[in-house]
């Protein structure tokens, strides 16, 4: 007698989450990460005390540790050891911890509340909230660049194609771009200048690729860079972080229509209130989640070449679209 | 008939200007400079428009280019052609622009004008303003870890020392340094912190060291690194680095007690009205100056190994406790 197929999950299409444990998967990656960001600064007490707890206060709010998740896991997926690459790792969420501080700012997207804690600007000043942002992200060029990751990279066992430090500055350049006027930074500036404007599909796509996907996209492409990936890994990486952060995005703007306060730790419905474009603006919540499903599915497709080494991706793509917070 | 010995200017001490043509030295390095920078920035008119404009009006408002010309110099002067490092020299350009930018911002020093020409936000908002601070700094990184430069070090006559991709990391892990929660960030938050407070020598020094000086030395030290400077040609550039640093920080404080506006082109006494920690503020006008030339002095004397090489590097000590702008 042939077993019954099992029934799929519709959410997740193509991945079967059985098969892989994803939440102790994250657990023990984001105690990784957190342990070694905590490494990072010096404690509390040394000069300059104040700009270091504006530092510390944002990076310890209670971050998924995605985009260090991120590295890691392609790294591994290209058969690199995760700690090779976890100062790296760091790098991405200093990055990701200074824009956010910098976008809750007054003059920017003026929010109170992240993760729900106080946004850095509301405990410590918009001053030292700007500095703050501004050493995160020269701390990330640092741990770059650093001799810490240099080191890691030189005693591994030797990769195909490039010397470390080569393949080091090639992902310094990469971060760089993916974080800069035609990155991260520009989908921000597209943000607000489009608020009170009426939203497009091509224009919330630029957002949302500039603004979040570009960086979530180079947070993989950097651990398979490092790792030595070829470049068919490459190319695997770049379609699966293209799809995983449009859809990463669009989840987000759904949550912010639908989500609570409590679960979110923020202001919900502000993106209504500023007028700003998402994907829900334009088709509803049914159908931009249904194009979440469909992206994830896109990303999960495109793994095919890294193999079993790619579950935790696979899985992690499945999470982002059904995830509710 | 022995001749009689020149009258020496006593504003310079061991340093006859005469010798050297700083003037037109400057010009030429500040035009090359700004041909270089005018191409990094795609043409106005490209997408994100009004965040690439912002980037322009701060980064060619007038600036004297003070820090590319100390990384040039520096190279030069350890026998290395000043083309090869010249995105390296453009970095240090974006990074101060965007220290500048942040810096005038009303959350910080509040200033309306800089170099005669309304401040970034004055003119693009304070939202445009963040973010053009935060693509130049992401865009020094990028030209640091860049291809191009890479290029022009690989193709240079072999250097002792390092490979040139391991000098090229060595330099962005010592910028990124300078720039950070340690140097130039750090010391803006002191600075900020010591409004209102009554001024002391170990606090101005801390402050200027940290927020001008580090990135002053860094400059020189980025240029020797990469010209693959030997130990002893390093620490010449270090200690006159840190010496010029200082000198060009108390001449700002001095010229912002007796300059005038139109020659500055910035509010002076603004330092006074804020309670800012200052030289003329602990010790008058006079032994300020007489400090800042004692400085120029040492900075001098401390080049000695790198012989007439760093005849640039002496003349432009002098110029800088000199100079009325």
């Amino acid at each position: 007698m042939t077993p019954r197929p099992r029934k799929r999950n519709p959410k997740t299409a193509c991945f079967e989450p059985a098969e892989f444990d994803l939440p102790g998967y994250l657990k023990t990656r984001q105690t990784e990460v957190d342990a070694a960001l905590h490494g990072l600064l010096p404690p509390v007490g040394r000069f300059p005390g104040k700009l270091l707890a504006a530092m510390r206060h944002s990076l310890f709010s209670g971050g998924k540790r995605l985009r260090p998740i991120l590295v890691l896991a392609a790294a591994e997926a290209c058969g690199l050891a995760r700690h090779r690459v976890l100062p790296a790792a760091c790098a991405l969420e200093c990055i990701h911890t200074y824009s956010l501080i910098h976008d809750d700012l007054p003059a920017m997207d003026d929010d109170d509340f992240r993760r729900g804690q106080p946004t850095c600007h509301k405990v410590f000043g918009e001053g030292a909230a700007i500095l703050a942002g501004d050493a995160l992200l020269t701390l990330a060029f640092e741990l770059l660049a650093g001799s810490g990751l240099r080191q890691r990279l030189r005693t591994a066992r030797p990769r195909p194609g490039r010397a470390a430090a080569e393949r080091q500055l090639a992902a310094l350049e990469l971060i760089a771009r993916a974080a800069g006027v035609h990155g991260m930074v520009g989908g921000q500036m597209a943000d607000l200048e489009a608020e009170g404007q009426a939203a497009s599909l091509p224009l919330v796509q630029f957002i949302h690729v500039h603004k979040t996907g570009k960086l979530m996209q180079a947070s993989l492409l950097l651990g398979g860079l490092l790792a030595g990936a070829t470049p068919a890994q490459q190319r695997a990486l770049a379609v699966y972080g293209e799809a995983l952060g449009l859809a990463f995005q669009i989840t987000d703007d759904v949550l912010d229509v639908v989500g609570e306060r409590a679960r979110l730790g923020k202001n919900v419905g502000k993106d209504r209130q500023a007028g700003k474009a998402t994907y829900p603006a334009l088709f509803g919540v049914e159908e931009s989640r249904r194009r979440a499903r469909q992206l994830a599915a896109r990303g999960i497709r495109a793994l095919k070449p890294l193999g079993r080494a790619a579950l935790p991706l696979q899985a992690l793509a499945a999470y982002v679209v059904s995830r509710e917070v």
